[in-house]
């Protein structure tokens, strides 16, 4: 479905080389060197070349929220898209702040919104409970993915290539702690957090949630396709369609949060390729996000014990990846400085 | 020497009240948030405002250099002035990517560059070699800091709030890692890295020159200003000087890596009140930083694992102080957004 070409490390030794002769001791930019080389390799050997950055938040609901598995209720994710088109929430701020152009997509919440800002890809009003049925047909599935990747594919052709997947869905750490569960193994306990806030009696009740939907739906989890009918999200499901489209169109992709990780994780186990235009922006508080992370063997960029989602990490890296952009493109050499080569 | 006032913890409640009605979850912007009311404290309650942030960059030689405790030889000190004042160097491109003013200040180099976009705060051309001499005079070490206070008066007459504090100066480990282990106890193994890169032989040999230094000068060390005039740094003392005076005027200091840690260090030694407008960017690869940064009992935003100093850190951190500003101002309350409060 997603034909992805694997970036050419036989471009590695002319990035290393642009980099080591810059005027700093080898290796000194730690990180940022390591970003540097991804970014060179996705969007160019001589100049890196970060076009019209791009946050897109996928908003969607949960049937699962009706059992209060969230400190907040489904029409809360309707208020936030409203807080989102009106730019009140963080990560209106942080977009301005830092110069992202900000979409906001109905990837499926429980009341429409009819406003000419929001894109309309809704794959229905919010997913079905999946601790008593499954979250959607698989029909879903397949449109959500071709939903996502539409709405990159139209910001390709405006000659954006560097896009921010964030969320918003009351209910959607439920759903992506099952997912990511199921796709990786890691016991339930350390894939299960508190969200927005939870007390331990809601958390004891959303794992147990959780461990009744794996029993229902065990004969389902042989596909990544069926486990996302399952007990997927639609949000979740675009998200994953939108980065492999992005990789597809060699897109620099910045994954947010847990819930924009674990639609990450769905995008890798659809195609493992798409990982190489990855970049994990921030270490969300969410519990299993660091287990998340650490399965995927990546480093996010920050770690601000942040744990709101909507792409408030992402965000917030986007003046990281601009730096090692600048640095790439514009540092001068040992020799054009006439700097003595360290 | 230096007045400076205590934040007003009084009006903790009101920031934490302000904070606490925008739009998302209890303290789910973690970090930030800390970081908000660091800034409200310092700059406004009612907004915070961060104005004109400018980058001083002081650069200073050292005697010691001669021993071969370095990478590089003294000249590059020089070369990189020059090249911080043509705008080739990583700190010019992180401080035009993230629109922050970069001043360049000869603190003390060993050959002097006449060009009228460097400011001219020289304490002398170099610093002694104190593994065998005081590095400096007693009146250097009140001199210069008053001349990094002068350079930061200047600065706020123009009605810039922010600073950041960045250097440049071959051997200046050496004389940091000294500093820091007079002036907190800590053993100087922990206080000795390997700056820009020296190998095991070189280390040894830099620790070893420190110790013969510690002997030599052991009777100095009983005040700042005297272990400053045994072994300190032209660049470090005007930091630490510019610190206590932006602390003094309630502006924001932003420190950079371990000399301007360092640099942090001597100015809280001076007066402790400093810290509280102190704010530590980056968490430096240069081994003695995170030991330095735990016996100052502080969180650095960013860990980037680079090593360059020059104020690449607190650069690169800037944007996240912007972020803080922004959604303290701008973030709707669950009120004026109608989302129902969590």
């Amino acid at each position: 479905m997603f034909n992805i070409s694997p970036l050419k490390k036989t471009e590695l030794k002319i990035i290393h080389k642009k980099i080591d002769q810059k005027t700093k001791p080898l290796g000194a930019l730690g990180d940022l060197e390591t970003l540097a080389i991804q970014l060179a390799l996705i969007t160019g050997t001589k100049n890196i070349l970060i076009k019209k950055p791009t946050m897109l938040i996928f908003a969607g609901d949960h049937g699962i929220a009706k059992e209060g598995v969230s400190i907040a209720d489904s029409e809360v994710t309707q208020q936030m898209v409203s807080n989102f088109i009106n730019g009140g929430a963080a990560i209106n701020c942080f977009c301005r702040t830092n110069n992202i152009a900000l979409k906001v997509i109905d990837a499926g919440i429980l009341t429409p919104i009819e406003n000419t800002q929001l894109i309309q890809s809704s794959l229905g009003l919010g997913t079905k409970n999946f601790s008593r049925f499954s979250a959607m047909p698989i029909e879903s599935v397949k449109q959500g993915l071709k939903n996502g990747a539409d709405i990159v594919y139209k910001d390709i052709k405006k000659n954006c290539n560097t896009f921010a997947f964030g969320e918003m869905g009351i209910g959607n750490t439920t759903s992506a702690s099952a997912l990511m569960h199921v796709l990786t193994n890691i016991t339930l306990d350390d894939c299960v957090g508190r969200g927005t806030g939870i007390n331990d009696k809601q958390l004891l009740k959303k794992k147990q949630l959780i461990e009744k939907a794996l029993l229902l739906h065990q004969e389902n989890f042989l596909s990544v396709d069926t486990t996302l009918a399952a007990i997927g999200g639609f949000e979740i499901i675009q998200m994953a369609g939108g980065m492999l489209a992005a990789a597809e169109k060699h897109a620099v992709i910045l994954v947010d949060g847990f819930i924009s990780s674990v639609a990450a994780l769905v995008a890798i186990k659809i195609n493992p390729l798409v990982k190489d235009y990855m970049i994990f922006s921030h270490q969300s508080d969410e519990s299993g996000h660091k287990k998340l992370l650490d399965y995927l063997n990546v480093k996010p960029l920050l770690s601000l014990s942040m744990r709101l989602g909507e792409g408030t990490g992402a965000a917030m890296a986007m003046p990281i990846i601009r730096c090692a952009e600048s640095f790439y493109n514009n540092m001068a050499s040992f020799e054009s400085a006439g700097v003595s080569e360290v």
